[in-house]
């Protein structure tokens, strides 16, 4: 049909993304460190180990219960950062302005974003401004870029999931999704949820402190936690068994859910993580997770499986299992 | 008026962009590396000393003669990391797609960046791609944001002119900002002219090779020659004078400026350098410059003077002397 074109669910972070950036992209920016498909980049500058990340936020509405587009553009990349196992230290932020835009809407979002960094301890220290005229862009565009340093013992990755390994999520899911669509025009929930977009690399230190057995994290966002825990199975080519009644949804959310017809596990998440950490570490990790403020409701919510390589599998509150497959088509466009 | 809106004046690379940057968002994320305001951020990480940039690319039409928002995206960012005297390394890229965009189109843009980072001897190594809804975004814009590395006896910033240096341009100016503008939609000019964007990285690699005495890099794209020079004579609390009999500007690009009104001192370059170096060295620089592909027409248009610090003069074909303001309005939107 339209296979030709550039569809929404090209940018959904589920099936069909990562085919595009597998199959199309992959092949013509051919190197083994962009191979990876991890949330950044991580290579050895002269000596010492960095990550590298960029992360584009189109997020709409750009204000929202909770934050608005200027803390999720720091946020987000601060944690893509810290998913690599490394301590976020330098961000760049680009930005894509319509003109006619808000001044005083600008400020605001660039004052989230200072304040967003100040809690992360990071320096937005380059940027850039780009003004297109109306209509072509809707409103702004937020794109930041981060540098991390890596500790030698450190070495998180996606492939890294072996089979005994603990699954541990740091809190409540679905959040972020459901706020930021209850927002949309035409939408009208009477909802008190808010976006969880929150920084994780203080977490993600005090994990890291406390065991050398933590092989992989990954933040839930576009996708959500399906899609990630998908992602984590191919790459690390094992299986997954999590359980249902484990995974922590608040009632208000899960009810929203139910009624637009959408499965929480595939909404996107923007403060949360997933660890997974060897069999005898997992406590002691779980413990260092909730000392940290995003991680009170940490709680383990499955383990890796050596059956099945490549797949997800859920155990039902009834009792049964079924396959959670990766995200198919675009449920919530600009969710991020 | 309009004051409390963005205009596209706030774009321009010229007096109201600096005056966004400067009074808005400098006080708002206030720290040292970014007040420098160059074309990237230069810090210490871990003792090595790193540069770090990031630009946005709008650029319409996004296919023009001479290159497409691909390889400009990927110049672009060499080159301001370049500017810092730094050897760039490693690249990231963050798509924003218009739903419906054309696959095939993609693969071009794509295709272009991968050959232009090959060209630059640079790696993408992360990304990321949104799509958004048919309207959000005008087809495709893409950010691209760069690490280098820099050696420990360079010493390269906008505020290190100094009376006497002699400046120097590596090439005709106005063509990349001709070139896109006569593209757009109803403007019909038969005109063999090319987009200048090239990358510039090898060129100062000879530089700084040849000379410990180059203080000022700069790429002068939006905003034009005459725009990067009141900048630097800002930063550096110097005057310069500048000739116009030789600055070098094809002259099909004159007769187009000279049709529309334009000055082509304001007028988008890519792949030219503005450098400012010690008297002594200045042959010796010049001579490395040639000897790069994109640096065979290098000339010296002018010096760095210590009357009237943080203006600009030009002295003209016929004799007299004209101050060189720095850009206000918007002359072309959306031409990188």
């Amino acid at each position: 049909m339209k296979k030709d074109k550039i569809l929404l669910d090209h940018g959904s972070g589920g099936k069909i993304s990562h085919s595009l950036t597998a199959d199309l992209m992959l092949p013509i920016f051919d190197n083994p460190i962009l191979s990876r498909l991890d949330d950044g980049a991580i290579f050895d500058l002269e000596g010492k180990r960095l990550a590298f990340s960029t992360d584009t936020y189109v997020v709409d509405p750009i204000f929202f219960p909770g934050g608005n587009i200027g803390d999720l553009a720091i946020n987000g990349t601060v944690n893509d950062i810290a998913m690599c196992g490394a301590t976020p230290v330098y961000l760049s932020a680009g930005l894509i302005i319509e003109e006619g835009f808000s001044i005083a809407d600008l400020k605001i979002i660039l004052k989230k974003m200072a304040s967003a960094a100040a809690k992360a301890d990071v320096k937005v220290v380059t940027g850039d401004t780009k003004v297109v005229p109306k209509g072509a862009a809707d409103k702004i565009f937020i794109n930041t870029s981060g540098i991390g340093t890596i500790n030698e013992h450190v070495n998180i990755a996606s492939n890294r999931a072996c089979p005994g390994d603990k699954i541990i999520l740091s809190g409540s899911i679905a959040e972020h999704g459901i706020t930021v669509l209850t927002q949309r025009e035409g939408m009208n929930f009477a909802s008190s949820l808010t976006s969880d977009t929150a920084p994780l690399n203080n977490m993600v230190g005090l994990m890291l402190s406390a065991s050398n057995n933590v092989h992989v994290l990954r933040d839930p966002t576009r996708g959500g936690v399906g899609t990630a825990l998908n992602e984590i199975a191919l790459s690390s080519k094992v299986g997954i068994r999590i359980y249902e009644d484990k995974i922590p949804v608040k009632d208000e959310a899960a009810g929203i859910c139910e009624l637009l017809g959408f499965d929480p596990l595939y909404i996107a998440n923007e403060g949360k993580l997933l660890a997974f950490v060897g069999p005898d570490d997992a406590e002691i990790v779980l413990s260092a997770m909730k000392e940290d403020e995003f991680g009170r409701d940490s709680c383990i919510i499955g383990e890796v499986i050596s059956d099945s390589p490549g797949k997800v599998f859920m155990q039902t509150r009834i009792g049964g299992s079924r396959i959670v497959d990766m995200l198919t088509g675009e449920q919530l466009p600009r969710i991020c």
